[in-house]
């Protein structure tokens, strides 16, 4: 028990966890607390398959908390509070209509179990560390909010493709870099353990949205001032296949590793 | 459209299994048809984590067809018909009884899609090769069930381990392999995608049962006459986690493919 001892988690929180997962494994419905929903693979995203057949409208049904993008990779998806927001590469804010379709995204119930408040002025890497501490275990799916006063926030969007479409790491090397400066916001975000690496971005995938809901993208480095960081963590995934043709015909590459990381993690500061 | 061309599969066929597929999203409950229900995970039992907190009664509630381990890593589990049977490494087969835990288990509510007789004597290689054909796609999860008189049925039971337990594949290796002769009986298992690697095992894993009950395993290799073969295709994964101090605390090997093929596929023939 080394490892939990590391963290500072006593063992009545964590029996007091393991029993909250159990109890949800006897209850009803797919909407269940602590799950995770996704639709479709981060390697059908990274092979190029940018169009979905999945509409926001029953992605809405699963949670109000969440990321994702939309078809052809028109910018980044941000849910959160229940309102899910439609962020552009020319950096327009809208909400997300229901019949908008998405290749990928990952929702949820946002019921925090742990809730913390950083009193420093941390970078993205400090404040990884922090949850590192604060959650139970690098092993569980976990649902990641963090607000405060951002000092920084280095994103960027995704734009619109043209077919025929390139492979992620592709399209997201010619997108601008964004660095907001001085804004309050939220970043909603997800922790994925490394053996779920290609179903989803292993380690943190992460999206920012201003409190005042004008700017966001997707999240490469960031610095914040006391930050509020409330965890969710999560004992099931649901992941929900979408079988279009390029889906049920895609050959995908062994080992997308790195080029996850290329995508997902950005140019150097 | 050359890879569905090439397996003989129509474009009607793929539309109805779609379609198939998005009347299950907009379905209530976590008992969905099309869904396979995991608990655990496979990484975990190859770093050696046999004991679950999962009890079968929860697992039985989430299908009636499915493949498992018990805790201490203490035999084969097979169900067929909403019938669960626990295999000891001693040869003996009895009803799996619901207060019974398991470290990893994998079920689902088998509805197939797809039935083919292959009017043949097959191995196992060439089984796979139909049952490629047939399936509408490699990137999706499905059940598969064959049926028929196995000429023979190359198996495995894992022995019931000690503490501190070795990894799966030392485990692995120093179990018997028994060849069951000219036994009518069952195959069930399912089909992981490549990219769930590590969630489950890529490709297929397969348990064998005999009609009478009485012999069975996890299987490495077969022979068949004119098998009976079905298949439902899977479009939702339902991963539960098991939040055991072991799970939690758990650093897990970064690439356990090579561990996987070793302890799944067995030693040759």
């Amino acid at each position: 028990m080394g490892g939990m001892a590391e963290r500072g988690i006593s063992s009545d929180h964590i029996l007091g966890f393991a029993r909250s997962l159990l109890s949800h494994r006897v209850g009803r419905g797919s909407h269940q607390p602590h799950e995770v929903f996704q639709t479709s693979t981060l390697v059908s995203l990274v092979e190029g398959l940018y169009d979905g057949n999945v509409a926001y409208k029953a992605v809405m049904r699963h949670g109000d908390f969440g990321v994702g993008t939309f078809n052809a990779l028109d910018g980044e998806m941000v849910a959160v509070d229940g309102k899910f927001f439609h962020l552009r590469s020319d950096g327009s804010v809208s909400p997300v209509s229901g019949h908008e379709l998405t290749p990928f995204a990952v929702v949820t119930r946002f019921r925090p179990n742990i809730d913390h408040t950083e009193h420093a002025t941390v970078t993205r890497e400090q404040c990884e560390a922090v949850v590192h501490r604060l959650a139970p275990s690098d092993n569980l799916f976990y649902a990641l909010r963090i607000d405060g006063r951002f000092g920084s926030v280095r994103t960027r969007t995704a734009s619109k493709q043209s077919k025929p479409y390139p492979r992620l790491v592709d399209a997201s090397a010619s997108e601008a870099v964004v660095t907001l400066t001085d804004t309050t916001g939220t970043i909603v975000g997800f922790h994925t353990p490394d053996y779920a690496q290609g179903i989803g971005v292993a380690g943190y995938h992460l999206h920012y949205l201003s409190a005042d809901h004008t700017v966001g993208g997707h999240v490469f480095d960031f610095t914040v001032d006391s930050p509020r960081i409330r965890i969710d963590s999560e004992g099931e995934l649901h992941l929900s296949l979408q079988a279009t043709d390029e889906f049920l015909a895609a050959q995908f590459a062994g080992d997308v590793s790195a080029e996850i990381t290329r995508a997902e993690s950005g140019p150097p500061a």
